[in-house]
């Protein structure tokens, strides 16, 4: 439910998927299938930078607004470019690719990202790989957050065949999802994020980031660089 | 939500509401109704065994089970005992205790102990007080739990008038709460805690623990002390 409570499941070995709805890892789904040939999930501003110069994309944000000096920020719509096209992208945010690298730390099995936009995929493939999964909500600045558990809720709800799980969070996450009633925008609307991002004209990136199975694609960590 | 998550709120000069249903905070309210003077949370085994040589009652578990040496352990059924009105008891448990002494280090207004026993009373007090309030769910081991969550879920709808918050845990516990439909027996059925802790006889316990408005209390800290 939040990267503070990482350390208290035991990931070695397991398939994670790494959920950033708003919006890391709806932008990183979005740029890949929008041609982007690799992204590069940076922690801080200046391995950005330093990226930048060898030719990479510069994408991210801080506090939610777009960093100085990259060439984008973090909507979705901004990766939707024939200019980044077969290029690479480094991309730093608040709380979402640190997550990816605290599961390269914990060595992971599979590290996936999960979006509503990618979610049928997700599924499907935790579904065959049939390995224990940790569903990793980046939430914000290590508190909870009710985007991140609702896509958990989704995702759980399709693989936990008899509706719940021994674990808790995981229980709550489902409720989480079932409250929705499947209409996650209304859902939301009470949410800290929406609050927080409104002002940033962000209505449009919370509606597409919303949509179930945009994209038919599983980005998965190759190294150090997310791939499809 | 849990522990983990508690220095992320603002605490100080804020009501706080500690609540570890299964079963710390229910046995306060069970042993300060049936008479025993003040409960002293202890943090650790030897500070507990230091008050049982200065006449206090020493209770208390560790992973579920009572701790060897201590009177008694963490039901509330053990507190219905004559034997122990008028007297102190010394308590310490897995997860209860410590937030207690967290919410005092954290400068709270007033430390409350909250559970379901007495869930009444303190949603008058906090309504009457017009302060911010902390719910604090002790959890296990740092890990989110359901009862504890629920219980939270309940106070806040009781206090919300609306209907919701800004602020996403709260949102996250009043759907869990209502998940539940009121038949909170029937909802834990699914929890990790329910698992754990049916190995030690524990069904009565936790049917006891969900009751709600049984004593008419409000236990607070005085010092280091929790009195009514």
């Amino acid at each position: 439910m939040s990267p503070a409570l990482f350390h208290l499941s035991d990931v070695k070995g397991k398939n994670v998927v790494v959920i950033d709805i708003l919006r890391a890892t709806s932008t990183i789904c979005t740029a890949l299938a929008h041609g982007v040939s690799s992204v590069i999930p940076v922690d801080n501003i200046d391995d950005a930078i330093r990226l930048k110069e060898k030719g990479y994309i510069t994408a991210g944000e801080r506090n939610g607004e777009k960093v100085a000096g990259f060439d984008m920020g973090n909507s979705p719509f901004e990766s939707m470019n024939e200019k980044i096209q077969g290029r690479k992208m480094a991309l730093t945010t608040t709380n979402g690719t640190k997550c990816v690298n605290m599961s390269r730390e914990a060595e992971a099995k599979t590290i996936i990202i999960g979006s509503f936009l990618n979610a049928a995929k997700v599924i499907d493939f935790l579904k065959n790989d049939n390995e224990d999964v940790i569903l990793f909500c980046a939430g914000w600045k290590d508190k909870v957050n009710l985007e991140d558990t609702l896509y958990a809720g989704y995702i759980a709800s399709h693989l936990l065949e008899k509706g719940n799980s021994e674990i808790d969070s995981t229980n709550m996450a489902i409720d989480v999802f079932k409250s929705s009633n499947g209409d996650f925008q209304q859902y939301l609307m009470k949410s800290s994020h929406y609050y927080r991002l409104s002002k940033f004209h962000f209505d449009e990136d919370l509606k597409f980031c919303l949509q179930t199975d945009v994209y038919n694609i599983l980005p998965i960590l190759v190294e150090n660089e997310i791939k499809i």
